[in-house]
């Protein structure tokens, strides 16, 4: 099942963007893939994670719903979680932000 | 028509955070509005666009999804989206990164 992005969706939305070496970049994509498959999308209000590779080698983000920013505050403070993220923020710098969809525009192609 | 997230679709994913004052949150989220419905969505290549408003009141995000890179490099040179792009530039600091969709990962709920 795809992710949907719509203004009509009852989530709030992380968007997390890492900055990482080169040399790291995958394994850091692997590292937010495994601590999503492994831990995340076993607690409660999961909706989706997507982990996105830089083009430009030096980026990773993840972009992620959460059913309420109560669920994404309790994932924070989950120990298996912490354990996670740990080795992640040993490597890369990241910011994380939550955001609702103000707007969506497409066009049927 | 939603936004689709999925490593299968033909896209590059253009993921742009803003830092604005709080104060100027709700102009910003307006004029990239408009600068899609105006120009970037009748530009070739243009998939789809989802601003999201930081609930710290302090970011905006743009989630953009082009057809190819050629495509987007070709929006950054159109002088009808750099007219808008420069009242936005002038009121936020911005970091503009392309990505792919490595892996998805979602819940059916």
């Amino acid at each position: 099942m795809a992710t949907t992005i719509s203004k009509d969706q009852p989530v709030v939305t992380l968007i997390n963007t890492f900055t990482v070496a080169p040399e790291r970049q995958e394994e850091l994509v692997n590292l937010l893939v495994e601590a999503t498959e492994n831990v995340m999308k076993h607690l409660p209000g999961f909706v989706s994670a997507n982990i996105h590779r830089g083009l430009d080698g030096r980026h990773v983000a993840n972009y992620a719903q959460w059913r309420s920013r109560e669920a994404f505050e309790a994932m924070l403070r989950n120990p298996e979680a912490q354990a996670h993220m740990g080795p992640i923020a040993a490597m890369a710098q990241f910011d994380p932000v939550l955001y609702v969809v103000a707007d969506d525009i497409t066009v049927v192609s």
